[in-house]
């Protein structure tokens, strides 16, 4: 990782072990704060298990839902501004945690919205004037994915769009959403790969702390 | 074609002289209207060439746009209700003027929404009310798709989808408009083939008359 | 939903306590009932045992092969003519009867018609009469997905068709079957996502209840 | 080609000298026939140009629909029984046509059945007895290819099924008849490439001579 | 099925219970034998023990490689001559057996050749000439579906070929070896769906009983 | 188009009348200038001999690589930073000067890099640092697409992906460039659609001017 | 290029002009030869004209079927042995001679074998010790692409195999013979993009200059 | 197998029990060293238990990242020079592993690069004198598989391409890698089947033998 604001582990198919082993020593070498990804409930709690011993000073924290293991805490935020992250419901959540959780531990101020989906137009019409206060929206949608478009058109900051793997049949597992997103007739949407809510927040924090970064 | 009101044509592959032949046979045999669908604007005028000798009795009408040929004049209203057709704006004009030709052809009153695209969502949500009136709806969309999904989480009456091979890149000549009509997070929206403005207009039809037929 | 005559759980990824404390909250509200789709039968048993405490003022059935979990018992039919089911067989049944019951549960009276397929072309005819008096159609099938053609052809009422994903080899999970539907050499076919029985009646419902919704 | 009772040229990207040298010098070298595949009008004209010379011992004819061209006249039939083509109208008589000009070229007799689409089965419904009759069944179609598998509920003879290019959208030039064809419900239904009307015709005589090649 | 010289029932999905007892029915009413397609070897157990009061009049057998119960015992051949099943090794066995067993239960004389490759080509051609006395040939092959072709260059018999879902990779579950037999350079080849065995044998059978059925 | 700074005409599927009327109606109403894109030599002669009667108030420009028409001249820069272009050479100079100039259109200083394909991997290291000085990267690739993941491990930066239909065979017309792009190694890359350069420069242009927007 | 023995342009969208100067570019920079691809004759004649002034000091000599310019000559073979190409007949010819003519160019000795079709494997066989005595083999196969694997079997060399655009419907433009070759079962084969005979050739080359170059 | 060198056992689908009595088979028939690929842990826990009887005459050694079994021991190198195998990270180590031990078990020297990511570009540069030393290199890549492209365009050596189905989403299991290699913009690239560290490292050992075996 580029940052050094902290590091990340790509937790599938690493043990817990290894896991732990990798952030005790990244800590070790003076990471504030490291990152492990894709972790499920059983593997994290090995982790903590492991973990256990390092005694208050660098606490570990789980968040189920996104399956993240925060090791030193989260940071005070630093961005430029806003990042929000919008999705339709509850199928959608894992991968839109995924995306906050990773924002707030690489500095950013995160603004949720998580019950916006198309299909009821005007509960995401209520929070438009707080999209457009954002300095970088995450846009989180399976199924058809068309949640990308209409919150590119309502406001004029960058769109990074996740497709999910959310739905059935011919949703191909993502592929419906992504291919949707990429033919978004909103400009200024752009997008990731399917459920990879850490990349677009990776890319939503690289945008937010263009200033603080380069000033 | 099963109503008895009008025979169909598919123009495609079919000679001008074809065309002329299949139509004259047809309102010889009693037909009071005939529709060619797919004819392209040179062929049109060899086709009215050739049925000039008719006389006035069964006109013949053209419509570039649609690429539909009607003989006999169109018929005056006889359905349950009004039949609504949406869509973004020019590129989907085509495939929506087929289907609101079509259903005008097979008797229905037609009411035309072109200028709804998701990503100026507030023009869709201006004539929402005038969607919400209409017996069944059909939406119009290419690229994303998008606007199946947001129609149908606005009205209760049955919403049909047809894709557009409107787009380039990842829009596949359709297939992702396509997708995502398939998996829209609105219940109450079925789709038809890519450009298949007719079909849509067929089914819409068939919905619309449920009463007048079966009464 | 747009109905107000019930309401759906989306019941694929949520907990027995979830979807248990869904519809009471929802019957709380006065619901008069609730249907929960994709619920296999562990899941219901542990609703059913949750929901135990409710005393027989508001049943709670489950329909083991549709898995559907109904909260508050049927409705009597109050839709505008009958609902035609038809499906090729055995393993079609779940979907068909996710359909059934669906259209039940949205007050519809549904006719079943379960050993239609077009192998074994006389049976279908037999009761081609039957279906012609259905107001709306739902075609079920999988593997090549030819019931829908047929049935297209029969009956001028209009025909949802829901692909299954059922077959093996290149029926790529329902997608031959989508594919098919979609390409119905019959006019007046509309297609839902694989596996969607809940979507086609949803749809069919709709269609059924025009009058009595607007009159 | 095995069979000693003509040669084939398959005639695409070969110029009207090649064809024409090619069955020239097979038919100097004792071939009593020759057929050109894939040949269309223009080029044919040409093939018959340079033919001229021949002076009516080899004829050389050419059939449009089908893009064959000829050479040294058909054989009597002299199979073991009647191979016959059925399709569902004219899109695919290109097809169709290959397939039974083929056939003929290799010594069946054949009996076309060209208007027996499944959206109108009772058509189907009125040849079954004559279909039953052949020693094999070529059972040509294009859009969602439902005809392959109706037939094949009806006979009992083998039945090859040929997918064509006709539709548009979501048929992606034949790709939905092949897929619906290699699912098909009916037992004893095998398939060839799309639009391959010879490979079928082929099979066919090659099962309609076996006794009177190994006999 | 068409033949009446026994029926088949399609064991994918069905209960040991369901098997037995659509197996005791169908013999109840004068079958003489019934086949089980896709029975695994547990559920096979089963069958077998629930069939076993039958008492030895109609023995119940199960041949565990290609996952087929047989009740009633194999008939005599009956066919026109030799049905041949090639195939390359080990990893083709479940399929090529599936498609040898469902033809000896047809009543056809089958000669297996089961190590065959195109890799080791040499073994191929030294059964050429006992392939080439065959009435008709099933080619069973995966990975890239070779044998079919040079089969099909070999015979002058109709090949039905069966590709099979042996590979990994981009082998796609046996598409590859579907789309390269439909390719096959060789004319004279036809094609079944992925791992259908059971298909091939059928049409295979219907081939090689076309002079006992028809005289 | 959200900004206010110009507008954009999508000229695909527009005659020269049409994109000469649209400008000259979007100018008559205050906007100081206007881009169409996707439009070939021929159509901008047309447009230019339309504008001619301009005089001079309102030039009217054409960028023969980028298919793209400037009506009423470039703005001054007035983003926050730089824009970096990537590309690997010729063949992808169309899709990376449709980005050049559609951000210059938007007011953004531009950074050409036009010949740093990672097949010579010491190219582009030579500009690691300017790369490193801009706001935001756009990386242009085909074929195989790996431009964006060397990219995006070089920089901090935001960089933004363009996938173009370079190529032949397996690339599908960018498909492969566009998948390759969005399994990206390197965090912080996000991907618009092929060819899409316009789509790129819009966001990158919206990153660009976070700060003079919203300050 | 890498090797100094001669530089390539990728001939595909540049114009004549550009050819040719960079041609003369390169030779007046000390390259002794030049090879441009994918060059049709209109385009080679124009190239011709522009070069004639160079006056037989460096020849450009053109090969219609291969579409290959080559300046300057071709060298006298200098590597470690014979570089085979074989290919199934007159449809393959193009990419076979665009393997056979580059590898001549890069300093190979070449042997061609162009009509070894696995449907007449016997003429495959007669060649066979002649491929054994081959340091290397390309192979040249579209449709089904077999040709690889019965090669692979026959030789220990390595063995290079170039899928063809050569077929219909199901080939997909060269797909099906891609796919067949990766999925070979012959071990030692490796596989390039479709139709590219240079690929082939190049890697070709390198295996066999591993002495001249490293020695 | 070709080589006479040893023998190759492909495990997959095989019990314990298969693969030690073929390994005993062929080492009574005189081959020194075999091997199993493709054996997971528990089966080669299997295999060593049954092996065991053979006393440390032949042993029996597993690899479990590679999933390899080699009876008999590895051989001493007997190639022409250095089998190089580059890979990015821990992910890609299964498959980068099988192809590193198979060529050491064909008598290569093998040099392994493993952590040589395009994402961080000066690891892979540190490298580069010591890719170029070798005379054949394995390139092995997930994700999007850009590895293949940069090593392509660092040496003159052969290289061959494994895609590896290391990725999540869009990666499709390997298949966008194995697109991205295919379509290197590097020439001298060719590739094997996805996961297919075996077949690379063969076709490695016969480049790296041709002059010990042809000497």
């Amino acid at each position: 990782m580029r940052q050094g604001a902290g590091e990340v582990i790509y937790g599938e198919g690493k043990t817990a072990e290894q896991i732990a082993a990798i952030a005790s020593s990244l800590m070790g070498a003076g990471q504030p704060r490291v990152l492990a990804t894709r972790v499920d409930a059983k593997k994290a709690d090995a982790v903590a298990a492991l973990w256990g011993d390092d005694g208050g000073i660098a606490p570990c924290a789980y968040y189920e839902t996104a399956r993240l293991v925060v090791f030193g805490g989260m940071p005070a935020p630093d961005g430029d501004g806003v990042v929000a992250i919008a999705c339709a419901g509850t199928s959608d959540l894992p991968v839109a945690e995924e995306a906050a959780l990773t924002a707030e531990f690489l500095g950013n101020e995160v603004r949720r919205f998580y019950d916006v989906g198309v299909a009821g137009i005007h509960r995401l019409l209520d929070v438009a004037d707080e999209l457009r206060a954002a300095r970088v929206v995450v846009a989180v949608a399976g199924m058809e994915g068309a949640l990308a478009s209409v919150v590119g058109g309502l406001v004029a900051a960058p769109v990074i769009a996740v497709p999910t793997s959310v739905g059935y049949g011919a949703s191909f597992g993502g592929v419906t959403a992504l291919l949707a997103m990429l033919n978004s007739c909103a400009s200024g949407v752009s997008v990731v790969n399917i459920d990879n809510g850490f990349g677009a927040a990776f890319q939503a924090s690289a945008i937010n702390h263009l200033n603080s970064r380069q000033g």
